[in-house]
């Protein structure tokens, strides 16, 4: 064969992706995949999904739908692209387009020439300051032979008090597999929430209480030292701050760019320690690419370089690697770090800005919290969700949304995630046609009235304090009356335990107005804050000064409680 | 009270929540809703999920969120609003400003005046030209007593070989709250399609076949004529074409706007028989503002007219009118027919034009049929989906999607209504940032996918049919060559019969390229569509000059079944 020589260097997802591309595009190519590993193309996000048992079948992972094992064979079968394992690129020499790559088992080194090349090295996990990491019991979770370990100690009984070091997307998913009520869980995160970055403190917390309730023990703003052990086995995790009984770890601190080989090569790394490219993913030198875990992404929103590692970024940029190298031009702008997670029977989403990363950007926010139902709450499968909505102020540009619950909350986000790629503002939000139906939606979809309460905010008929300014304020002793509206039943099944709360049902209140205070401030409460913020504006109506109410009620307190 | 007089026709869905609306923003307005039935504010919407058992409790679909009954007694204490049941307007006097209302059981006659008027006066059910009708064992679904006769019935026993006529949204879920393996049941469809109007044809064979393959009958382009009964019940249904033996028939057969009391008032009534409005939702009368099923809507690509009665929009328009009716300047601009429904274990949903409504108002289009998994296909809840993009050819520009199957849908129609919304076209689509975990998503979304195939077929790398072409291609006798490149044992399960079948597994085919006949068309078959086009790509990458392949494989012939 003839044709031009793409080279594919790492077989994980990003390269094995690349290649299938630019194969379809063009049949007359040389493509080779370099992948120092013994697998190639496997599905690293399974792992944890695998760990909790619900993939029952290890070899799924590196199957295609339809069954067949992504070995060489198959690439080289199906796909017409030749995959070498255990041949890791060493040296890049650019002026003669050649990769020296050296045998990993027998040393032995070979040079491959290329017209085009790409860059696919991943990340590797970053290994923190803590003593004695070589303990037995001490996992990790990068590669699938991590997860088939950490499965087969879990099925021998060996793991009982579970400590997991880190509270990313990794970190929560290897919560998610081991957790379960026979065994002691706790988790420990350096900084001081949990899914630091991800979820803004608030909504962190909150996701933290619940799982809290479920069984779970986090260490927040604890720095693991050193671990200790007997005879050979992890025995106790030791913090700056405490000890905690231990005969399993799981490592899950995060991941940092593999550069080494284009550093090395000369290729320009950004400041966020990944690999400079433009929008068609090449490096400084036009005719190598690099994407996926080993290259930098473009945040959309503040236009700032920034750090991803995500399995669906190196998937889409493997397409559009594949048209470039074939002769393309297709284009991957930037990200908004949309993300979504299951733990312990919670979903999590978020995309955009958060709270805190968009004040420290110098943006000028107001934000909002709502809970509400996913569906119709007559419908049986319907469940509580809770969202913070983050919005600049004076144009009204929707910068970020996180959301919490059993019910749906990814598609939520997906949609604001839709809007934020178009610039969309609160204005536009009220004005999609969202699906609705029963078992699908509430007829005003939960987007949509987030956005409507985030208005009421913004034009001053909604004046609130979050639960947490609740909190604070109860904290500080100050003086005011928490009216909680909800039925009395309500009311016994849960509240707020102080003095300074008083029950007097939504019904009753504009029969009652009499028994509410005229000299003091009012905060209104219920499940989920419309009946509250119904209560405030009754309260208004009738000339009380200083109204206020709880956003999202009860479930923004803590939610998914049953009430 | 002093305060605005504000009057509002209708206590279902749209009087209510303008009520709730105008009562937040003004304490000091006087609102009363005058609704002619007994019932104020209930889910129509969820009658067929009370039918079906799924909602046991038939109070909840009249009750709010936390189990308080909205009857007129709550809506005086919470809302501060006088609901008046069993009174029916009967003339407006526009130039006074009153209404005259009749109470529906004395016939006593009562003057309501106003500052401003909200009609929100519904949609009543066509009554088609059948003989009959009145025969017992024949049902409506329009209001809550319907459900509950047809589920007295349904729990009596006497229902059993059951004629739904009428296959839009409500006639679908009727047969989804019906339908069990017991029961005969037969859709009877005016239209030569089901879901007229709401899925293109081909989508809805599609479907069909799968609803009877589990075991319903339909009858398309058959006019029911009459009605025969015995003993004064409902026995057989005669069609134009057939009779149908049938204990109980359900009559799903549409809705008109409810526009009486708004014509002879003088206010102008649209082509499409419903109130005309402006995007305040105001009548010609400027004092006078209508909306939900009585009043018109404008469908945001077309710029038309049309009569949309879907629940969504009258909740989102009665937070419109409210504001408006009080001073505010509010907006609703338009729809894109988005819808949703669950029927028989099949999800379906679309949004915008479908292919036969663009072409027909003489759009340049291309569209393509996808089939795919809705997650990781390795997670155990993953499920396949279906999908029909429609674009126009020169802009690339989204016109309309269309999705079936058992896996969530839903979630992709939101994301693409929110990009029409924008405008957004195809390339706009592979830049999107939704989420991704294996319990959520594939690492490329199934939009995602949908667009990049319909990006190959616009520039000629991906050459297909849709499943009826080949199926034309059949029928008609052509010469060609149908190469299915799924494995043996996918082939033994499920295949199409015909002499022209060959099968061919796809790992096999660069070796076996002299099987292959190079004098015919040929057109690759596997199970979703992917494998076939990568088979059409090595066949034409080794001089074939005539292959194509078939659009969603297998899945877009006869989709959901076990394979």
């Amino acid at each position: 064969m003839s044709g031009k020589k793409i080279l594919i260097i790492g077989g994980v997802a990003a390269g094995p992706k690349t290649a299938a591309r630019a194969r379809r595009l063009d049949p007359e190519a040389q493509i080779t995949i370099l992948e120092k590993g013994k697998h190639i193309s496997y599905a690293g996000c399974g792992m944890p999904f695998y760990l909790s048992g619900q993939i029952h079948d290890f070899d799924h992972l590196y199957s295609t739908a339809y069954g067949v094992k992504r070995d060489p064979a198959f690439f080289k079968a199906e796909r017409g692209v030749d995959v070498i394992l255990g041949m890791e690129a060493i040296s890049i020499d650019r002026a003669n387009k050649k990769v020296v790559a050296r045998n990993v088992d027998t040393g032995e080194e070979t040079v491959f020439e290329y017209d085009k090349l790409v860059l696919g090295t991943g990340a590797y996990p970053i290994t923190p300051p803590i003593e004695n990491l070589d303990l037995k019991g001490v996992y990790r979770l990068n590669h699938l032979t991590d997860a088939e370990k950490i499965k087969q100690a879990m099925d021998a009984g060996e793991v009982n008090d579970v400590v997991v070091i880190g509270t990313g997307f990794i970190g929560m998913e290897a919560l998610d597999a081991v957790f379960n009520p026979m065994r002691t869980v706790t988790v420990v995160e350096f900084r001081d929430t949990m899914l630091p970055g991800i979820l803004d403190p608030d909504m962190a917390k909150l996701l933290y209480k619940n799982l809290y309730e479920q069984g779970i023990e986090g260490r927040f703003g604890e720095k693991v030292l050193r671990l200790e052990g007997e005879e050979g086995k992890v025995t106790r995790v030791i913090t700056d701050k405490s000890a905690i009984d231990a005969d399993a770890v799981i490592l899950a601190v995060g991941v940092r760019p593999n550069v080494k080989l284009a550093q090395e090569a000369g290729l320009t790394i950004g400041e966020t320690g990944a690999i400079s490219v433009n929008e068609y993913m090449q490096t400084n030198d036009p005719d190598i690419y690099a994407l996926g875990d080993c290259a930098e992404n473009t945040n959309l929103i503040t236009g700032k370089k920034v750090f991803a590692p995500m399995a669906t970024y190196a998937n889409r940029q493997g397409r559009v690697v594949g048209d470039n190298v074939t002769g393309g031009k297709s284009t991957f702008k930037g990200i908004l770090g949309t993300g979504v997670l299951h733990c312990m029977h919670v979903n999590v989403a978020r995309t955009g800005l958060g709270e805190v990363q968009a004040r420290a950007l110098g943006y000028d926010i107001e934000t909002v919290r709502v809970s509400t139902f996913d569906m119709t709450h007559y419908h049986p499968s319907s469940n509580k969700v809770l969202f913070k909505m983050i919005v600049e102020k004076n144009t009204g540009k929707i910068l970020g949304i996180q959301g919490l619950g059993q019910g749906e909350v990814a598609k939520r986000i997906d949609v604001v995630a839709t809007m934020i790629q178009y610039g969309g503002t609160l204005d536009d939000l009220l004005e999609l046609d969202l699906g609705y139906a029963p078992p699908f939606n509430t007829p005003i979809d939960p987007m949509v009235h987030t956005g409507n309460t985030l208005k009421n905010k913004l034009a001053g008929v909604a004046k609130t304090y979050t639960p947490e300014e609740v909190e604070a304020k109860l904290e500080r002793g100050e003086d005011f009356l928490l009216l909680d509206v909800r039925t009395p039943q309500q009311f016994n099944m849960r509240h707020i335990e102080d003095d300074r709360v008083q029950q007097l049902t939504l019904g009753d209140l504009r029969d009652k107005l009499d028994q509410v205070p005229r000299d003091k401030e009012i905060v209104t409460v219920c499940v989920m804050g419309s009946r509250a913020y119904e209560a405030a504006r009754i309260l208004e109506g009738a000339g009380f000064k200083d109204v206020k109410f709880m956003e999202a009620g009860m479930e923004g307190w803590s939610f998914d409680m049953d009430e």
